[in-house]
This record gives C-alpha cells, sequence and structure tokens, in this order.
C-alpha cells in the first residue's frame, strides 16, 4: 500500500547556494545533511507537512544527478512514495507492467530501502518507493 | 506559514491514458476531474497521504502546459506549497527577493486561491503557493 509522499527530490549544482534559497522559503536553516554513497550525492532535507522536500548534490560526475543536471539543468528529479511493504508494491506493479530501474531494494538515504520505477513506464516522471528500514 | 505539500503537478498529454497509469500505481479509479478555465487545463487528483498528485492536461495550444511539454517533455510540472495565508507569504517571500510569475492570487482548481513564484528564483523548479478559499 502506498501511505504517503515521503519526499520530492530536486536536483541542485551546489547546496550551499540553494542551501540558501530554500532556507529563506521554509523559514528553516541548518537542514540535516548526509552524504549517500550508494547514490553518488550529499542531500539536505526540509520537513514540510509529513512530507520533505530534498536538495541533492551529485558527488561525482558520473552520478545519475550530474547526468540530469547536464541534459535537464536544475530542477525536480523525482517523487518518492512511502510503501508499507516495498517487496509486495514492486510485486503488485510488476504484474500491472511497470518497469524498474532496479527492483532488488538497496539502502536509500535516511534508513530508509529504495527502489525507482523507470520513467518510461510512468509518464516520464521518475518514482522512488521506500520502506522504512526496522 | 507554510503548512504541507498541497499537491505535485504532472504534465501529460492524455488524461485518458495516464489515468490508467496511475489509478494502477495508487490502486484508485475514476480520479476527481475538473477544467480550470483559468489555467487552459484539466486535472485529476490521486490522493496520497495528506498531499495528491495532479496530472494536468492541456486545454489549449498556447496553454503553460502545452509550453512546458512542447520543450521538456511529459513530467513533473510543480510542486504546490500549501500556506495559511497566501498574501502575507507574498509579501515575506518578496521581501527575501523571490520572484512571482503573477503575484495576484487567482482561483485555481479545488477551491484554492494560488500565486506562481518564477522557477529562475528557485532553482529551476516551478513553486505554486495555495490557500483554501474561505
Amino acid at each position: 500500500m502506498i501511505k504517503k509522499i515521503n519526499h520530492i527530490g530536486i536536483a541542485v549544482n551546489s547546496l550551499g547556494l540553494s542551501s540558501e534559497i530554500f532556507s529563506k522559503l521554509f523559514e528553516q536553516s541548518n537542514p540535516h545533511t548526509e552524504t549517500v554513497a550508494e547514490q553518488k550525492a550529499t542531500i539536505s532535507f526540509y520537513p514540510v507537512g509529513d512530507s520533505s522536500l530534498e536538495l541533492i548534490e551529485s558527488t561525482a560526475s558520473d552520478s545519475s544527478i550530474s547526468k540530469f543536471i547536464e541534459k535537464r539543468g536544475e530542477g525536480i528529479h523525482h517523487i518518492c512514495l512511502e510503501v508499507d511493504d516495498i517487496k509486495s508494491e514492486i510485486v503488485r506493479l510488476k504484474n500491472h507492467q511497470f518497469q524498474f530501474v532496479n527492483d532488488v531494494p538497496t539502502a536509500g538515504g535516511d534508513g530508509y530501502w529504495v527502489v525507482f520505477l523507470h520513467p518510461k513506464s510512468t509518464n516520464g516522471v521518475l518514482i522512488e518507493l521506500c520502506e522504512k528500514i526496522k
């Protein structure tokens, strides 16, 4: 079951510059920040309601974030939907012919298992599914 | 004050085709659908947690959605943040040098006053602010 929008990921060139903008927007300074080695990225979180916005800066020129920015510029990169059981959601969505970038959950940021659906099966929208690691 | 992510707007070519995809994704059929004349668009809503995803199909070739799809293809178009007082938020954000596409609230879909910040002041992200019409 899909529970909520866990976060919206925004690809940025510089966490330093973008944090100034989003800290003003959300009236929140010093956002929680961590590096996710698996995704070659450093991420800052801005809680909003029961979701959050994540600013994502690449840590490597061959990362998916670097490639995204090269092609489309800074902007909204993905939507993450939180589910109660990621493995059963993968099975359910595969039965509906949804395609996955990777269909084995990996450890994402902030203590979640994550997988990505391929945007070609979701109208050009990159959708991440996540489940809190127990 | 920014309360929550009210919705994420996704530009699509065909509500008919995209509704099939998102109805399977969210296990919701027959989404609420309405036409917003001001924005030259027809919109379908999928509630997710305390937010929603909105699929947006243009009703005119000169609409902002048509121009977006022409330039970038289907995909995530904007993020809408719900605020308690849209007029005071406009003043607050202008004081921080944020730029607006329009800075006078208009009636958007689903009973809200809305304004759009210009993406050049928000890292390429089109951000809508909304306040429930009382």
